[in-house]
């Protein structure tokens, strides 16, 4: 732990990871690339609010988006490095849930 | 990681945790036990929502507050044994945040 000071890092990282679903997001994607529609079915999130926050985890590097152009338009999302780097902290955070909650 | 379903624990967690502040002040405590005065100057929080904090994760069990009657009287919070295991938790996402952030 640090010294009694100001933690920006752990402040900056809790403003994006403490958004409503969005660790339940990428939980979602630590299971591997989805589509938009199966990550809507797993979670009880409006499309919308779901589309807000997978814009806000691309544009932060967390999520990648990728368009396939076949036949129909396939869009897919992927955990980058850096979403994928949030394993060990879900895992904790799961480990805690589930001895105290 | 679990299976395509809802994780309610996780989400509770979440709600829980991903409160503005919180992560912080429980960052705080795991220093050891603080005086309201001293978590209050260590983080930029208005004494208002640092009591309102307080009180929830008193409520959660996640923090002990101590009434000690001396001259005057101080008042001091402790993690419980239920906050002190966020510390593994709190250092992954510090781990993560001074990789990524």
């Amino acid at each position: 732990m640090t010294e009694n000071k100001l933690c920006p890092r752990l402040a900056k990282a809790m403003e994006l990871l403490g958004k409503r679903w969005t660790i339940l997001i990428i939980h979602q994607l630590l299971e591997g690339t989805k589509r938009f529609n199966e990550i809507e079915s797993a979670l009880p999130i409006s499309g919308r609010l779901l589309s807000e926050r997978l814009k806000e985890l691309e544009k932060e590097g967390i999520v990648e988006r990728k368009v396939h152009a076949e036949s129909a338009v396939r869009i897919e999302y992927t955990l980058t490095e850096k979403g994928q780097s949030l394993m060990n902290t879900i895992q904790e955070i799961e480990k805690w849930s589930q001895t105290w909650l």
